[in-house]
């Protein structure tokens, strides 16, 4: 190839690109997210990353459509998906007749956003999404069954989280009780952006709604409540006796309860009225878990309870409700914050290593260990010293040296290579000891 | 929701999307064939689905074009992905200096073709690539490793292969022998596709370039040479003394001795000199896997030797061995041909029912149960007849009947659901039962 005709390797701004081995911790975590999808009963669903444009945009409104990535092949309008939550909608209802309900599905894929790049925002993530969808209706189970996977899902992550949870009832219906139902939506707007915009810009904003001094004071009291369920509970269940208020309470109660009896860890909830979420389709139950020594890393998981999935789709009722992780972004905060624990500087458990013309034996030696271990053979037409070296900077845990006389011998040297000790033994024996000695790592 | 509204859901053609059930055994597979790799000492790499269409489309040379996902975003020219090669190249080419060598790394991921859709053709598919890459040069070791990984992959897949195995030196060398070292890159292309044309055609074709009759006859005598490495390389090792024929059986031969002492199962490989792979860039072993009992099925699993990687990206050269699997297609075929062996009809273990006012301690249990088994509680309401028939029809194995009475005594009704036996047992002494039945199955 001539110089002339090379071209610079650079991949898109904004797309994450792993070294291989932090991706092997990136799928390891995301094995563990789904062994517990699955162990909740919950199956996975791969759709396609491209859709129609008609259907991945139907609910949009505008709003996504900028940052999709949209074009034609052929006559065809076709997006790259946005969320995994339209596409679940679209499957629903092709298939709502042969599906089993309560239908819980869990999918783990890319998403794409073509957003401008910026600091720990990525153009193309990794979703894992677990929802459960009822025919008709669902009950308050299903939103306890979610939140109690929030807390398994980042037990087995090995992070410390606290779940915020609300309903949305309840802030909706206090709303309402005040008397400003015609302006909900835009009070739920303001104050639910009150960390970024603080409480002073938020009294400005709520007074230009007509909303009096003492209600506005009201409602920043009420989104400050949070803490312990009995507690809080008790406090606010009667300061309004409008329904939906009421509503919100009774099922807030309800989740509860039904977490109790799931036994999950009272240290990792919280109720929280603050926790509104953005998304206008949430209709009861919503949550966003946080990582309390990181509170600067946002919302590491967040999701609820809608009323109907997919009504843009079918004239048919599918109450879901579900989980989101924003995994690429989670998984990016926790490698520069060093919070990675075990990102190995190699997976390899044993580099054999031929000295002399022995490299047949130690072909054969590795079909022998790779049954039970990683082992890796040192074939490279290089000097023995610098494959031992190698080895070394590599931190490859053991390494077998075979030269002719092992061969004949069948007497192995095994060398540890942390401790420096150096043993004479059978494959056998190599095996038990490799195996004993990374066990009790 | 307006019924004039309801946009009618459908996915695009061309694009697999299984039943989450089907999914669950795709997934499975996926993994069997990563563990394969990881054990070998493969990292997985994950690069973008989007690239710039200057660095995706440098080496196609036109042809591939006309199927590429390509559209601008903003003023960037992007493409979607059409293999995992070219993006593993522009990976090697921008880390070239802290790799380690060789490198071994696979890639499990979706990539696109847009080319016009037909039956067991998918335009959005899974391919599960492995590539040893080294810097300068690379062992013949490591062709022998991924023939071997061939091997295991479709053995941890309980799939019968014969994995043809041939090195294009020993064709190209003899075409050159025979002194029509002008055309071999013609003569190899209707040689390559002589199952398709015949040899007739073939005949008529080879004339056409001024092939002597004898030298065809030749032609179509050598690709006809397959079966045992032994047998067919003393056969054909003296028909010419072209060096470049030479090398490739002595290559052959290399290989071959490593496959012996990685003790491969020799009923799963044959020398065929017919292989011989149209893209341009193998250059020495080259292999294709076919499932004798389904040769319809076409190639499984292929791939070979090529010279240089990244040539279009770095000056240096990087040889490379890898294999490749049309996962999708390949599970497609297996799919509808009703050779997927175990597809569960629910993956579920135990269905928890309450009877009466016993949903809490429902979820109780299914806390205790779901560290060890999949465990779902039927929350829904529904009859206590309906639930039954339900997990009757989804055919989970065992059902727990929680009633009043249970809750107190703290013994379960425990119902085997294919064998009609009913138990009173500890929850204790279900979960034994219930895993000691799966276990036996």
């Amino acid at each position: 190839m001539n110089k002339q005709n090379i071209i610079k390797p650079r991949k898109l701004s904004g797309f994450m690109e792993l070294d291989p081995k932090d991706q092997l911790v990136f799928d390891n975590m995301i094995d563990k997210v789904k062994q517990i999808y699955l162990r909740h009963g919950f199956l996975p669903l791969d759709t396609p990353v491209l859709e129609l444009s008609e259907i991945l945009l139907a609910k949009s409104g505008g709003e996504i459509d900028k940052e999709v990535y949209r074009f034609n092949k052929g006559d065809t309008d076709i997006c790259m998906r946005y969320d995994l939550t339209v596409p679940l909608a679209r499957f629903v209802a092709m298939h709502s007749e042969t599906l089993h309900y309560p239908f819980k599905r869990y999918q783990v894929g890319k998403v794409y956003r073509g957003e401008r790049a910026q600091k720990g925002r990525f153009r193309e993530f990794v979703q894992c999404d677990a929802d459960i969808i009822g025919n008709g209706e669902l009950s308050l189970v299903a939103d306890a069954e979610c939140l109690k996977m929030v807390d398994e899902v980042f037990e087995a992550l090995n992070l410390q989280i606290i779940n915020q949870i609300s309903n949305r009832n309840i802030l909706f219906g206090y709303i309402e009780g005040l008397g400003y139902g015609k302006c909900t939506k835009q009070i739920l707007t303001i104050l639910d952006k009150i960390n970024k915009i603080g409480k002073d810009n938020a009294r400005e904003e709520l007074a230009k709604l007509d909303v009096k001094e003492k209600d506005i004071e009201s409602l920043l009291q009420i989104i400050d409540k949070k803490g312990n369920f009995d507690e809080i509970l008790s406090e606010i269940e009667d300061i309004s006796q409008n329904s939906t208020f009421l509503n919100g309470i009774k099922e807030l109660k309800e989740v509860y309860a039904y977490l109790k009896a799931m036994q999950i860890d009272e240290n990792k909830i919280e109720l929280n009225l603050s926790i509104i979420r953005g998304q206008d389709y949430y209709t009861g139950t919503v949550f966003e878990a946080v990582i309390p020594n990181h509170r600067e890393f946002g919302t590491v998981c967040g999701g609820g309870r809608y009323d109907n999935l997919a009504s843009y789709f079918s004239e048919k009722k599918f109450p879901g409700v579900g989980l989101s992780i924003g995994f690429t972004r989670l998984f990016d905060l926790l490698l520069q914050n060093n919070m990675l624990e075990d990102i190995p500087a190699t997976n390899i458990a044993l580099q054999i290593i031929p000295l002399g013309n022995t490299l047949l034996e130690c072909l054969t030696l590795q079909e022998y260990f790779s049954k039970q271990i990683i082992c890796d053979v040192a074939y490279e037409e290089r000097s023995f010293k610098a494959k031992m070296k190698d080895a070394g900077k590599q931190e490859i845990p053991f390494v077998l040296i075979v030269g002719e006389n092992e061969v004949v011998s069948k007497q192995y040297s095994l060398k540890n290579m942390a401790t420096s000790e150096q043993f004479s033994l059978s494959k056998e024996e190599c095996l038990q000891k490799i195996i004993a000695t990374l066990n009790t790592k």
